[in-house]
C-alpha cells in the first residue's frame, strides 16, 4: 500500500500533474526569491505529498468529490457539496490540515491563491463546472498543497 | 432541505442521542458548575447542532463511515480508515472544525473525553469494532459536539 | 472590565476605525452580495468585536506589538517579531482563531486581503515601516476581524 | 541568534527541563509503543523544539507569561491572563500551532494532558498558583511539545 504512489495518480487521474502545482509555486515565491528554480519547486511539491497528513487530505477529498460525482452521497450532503456551497467549509478544513504542515506562514498564500485562481486552480474550477464534474474539494486540495510547498521553500530558504 | 433535521436523523440512525451526547456535557462540566442541568445541557447541544458549520462536519463524517462500511472507498484509503489507522488524522480534523465554533478553549475538553472515552465515546468506539460497523469518524465528532457544547456553557455561564 | 469596548479603543489608538475595516468587509463581498449597505458592514463587524475569542486575540496581539515597540521584547524574539520575519507564524495563528469563530469558510478571504492589502491593511503594514512603530500582529488581526465578518454576513446573506 | 538555543534555556530558565516533558512523552506512549526508551523521548522532545514554528510559539507564549509576572501588561488583559480566565484561549491557539507540527494526530494527546494534568504539568500549574508567577501559556506549551513528540514518535514507529 503506497500511499504517496496512490496519492500522485490520483490527483493525475483528475488532471492534476505535480508540474501545474509547481508552477502554482513558481507564482507564490518567485517575487521573494529569485533564483527558484521549477526543478527545486517540483521537488518540493513531491516532499510535501510525501507527508502521511497530505496524503490523506487529498485522498479523502477526492473520494467526496467522486463520490459526489457517483452520486453516492445522500441528501441533502449532496447538493451542499456538489453545489459547492459558499457556506461549506469541510473543503477548507482539510485544506488547513495540509497548509498547517508548515506551520501557519502558509495561510496567506493559500487564502491568496484560492481566490485569484491562476492558472491550474482556474483550471480545475472551469472543469468543475460541467455537470458531470465535481471538484468542490480538488481545487482546495491543489492550492493548499501549493502554498505548503511555498513555506517549505520559505523555512529552506531563510537556512541558506 | 433542513440541514439540522437531517443531522438529528443521521445521529439518531447511528445510535447517538442527543440525551447521551448531553451526558457527555454533564460530565466534562458538573465539576464546574454545579446547578447545570439537564435540560440546559440538552438545549446547548442543541444550539451546537444548530450551527451549519457543525451540520456540515457531522454529514461529512457519517459519510465517510458509511461509505467505509458499503464498501464505497477504494484502496489505499479504505484500509486506513477501516482501521482506524492511527496516523489518520481527518477524522480530528473534522472534529477541530466543531469545537472551534465556541473557541479555542474546547480543544482540552475534546481531547480529555476522546481519549477517556466515557459513556457513549465508549460505546461508539465498541460498536465500531464489529467488523461490519465504522465509526472512525463518528467518535470524534460526538466528542467535538459535546466540547463546544461545554465551551458554550462557560461563555454563558461567565456572563450570568 | 468592560473587553468590548477596551478592544475598539486599543483599535483606535493604533489608528483603526470600525469603519475602515467595514471597508475592507465591503470589498470582499460587494461582488456576491449587491444589496450590501455600509450600515450593515459596520454593524457586522462590531458583532465579531464582540465576541470574546475575538477580543483577546485583538488585545494580545496588540501588546505584543506595543510591547516590541517599548523594547520590553527580549532578544531573539525581539527581532523576530520586529522585522516581521516571514517564518514567524504566530500572527497568523491569532488571525486564525478570529477568522475560524464563523468558520472555516473565511479563510479564503484572510488570505486574499492579507496579501493583496486592500485599503486600511496597506495603511496599517505602511505605518509598521516606520521604525518607532510595530504593527506586525495588527494587519493580520484586522484582515482576519474584516474576514469573519464578511464569512457572518455569507452566513446571514443564505438565510434571507 | 540560535532560536534552539534560547528555546531550551528559556524553558529552563520556566523550571521546565527537556527531561521532564520527555518523561511526559513516555507518559503517553509507553502503552502503545512498548520498547520506548527515554532516550528516544528525549532526542525526539529536542526535534520537536528545534522547529521554527515551536520556537516562535514558546518563546512568544513565555514573555506573555513573564511580561504578566512583571506588570507590563494594561489591563483588562493582565487580569484575563493573570487569572488564567477559563475564556481566555490564546494559550490553547499557541498550543495548537505547536501540536500541528506533526498533525492532527497529536490532538487528542494534548487536551488529555492538558486536563489530567501528569508530572509536569502539574508541577507547572502548582507553581502558577504563587501570586509572583503567571504560568497561563507554560503548562499548555508544554503539553503542547509533548503531544508533538508523542506524534512523532507514532509517525516513525509504523515506517518500522
Amino acid at each position: 500500500m503506497d500511499l504517496y504512489k496512490s496519492t500522485i495518480e490520483k490527483l493525475e487521474s483528475r488532471n492534476v500533474k505535480i508540474e501545474e502545482i509547481a508552477e502554482l509555486v513558481m507564482f507564490l515565491q518567485k517575487a521573494y526569491i529569485e533564483d527558484l528554480t521549477m526543478e527545486e519547486s517540483i521537488q518540493t511539491v513531491k516532499d510535501v505529498l510525501s507527508k502521511r497528513e497530505v496524503q490523506h487530505a487529498v485522498l479523502t477529498g477526492i473520494f467526496l468529490d467522486e463520490a459526489t460525482e457517483k452520486n453516492l452521497v445522500p441528501e441533502p450532503l449532496y447538493s451542499v457539496i456538489n453545489k459547492d456551497a459558499g457556506l461549506y467549509g469541510v473543503d477548507e478544513t482539510l485544506a488547513l490540515a495540509i497548509v498547517n504542515v508548515y506551520g501557519s506562514i502558509g495561510l496567506t498564500n493559500f487564502g491568496y491563491i484560492d481566490r485569484l485562481k491562476p492558472g491550474l486552480i482556474n483550471k480545475v474550477d472551469e472543469l468543475g463546472k460541467d455537470s458531470s464534474v465535481c471538484n468542490t474539494f480538488l481545487d482546495d486540495l491543489v492550492g493548499a498543497i501549493a502554498a505548503a510547498a511555498a513555506s517549505k521553500i520559505a523555512h529552506t530558504s531563510e537556512k541558506k
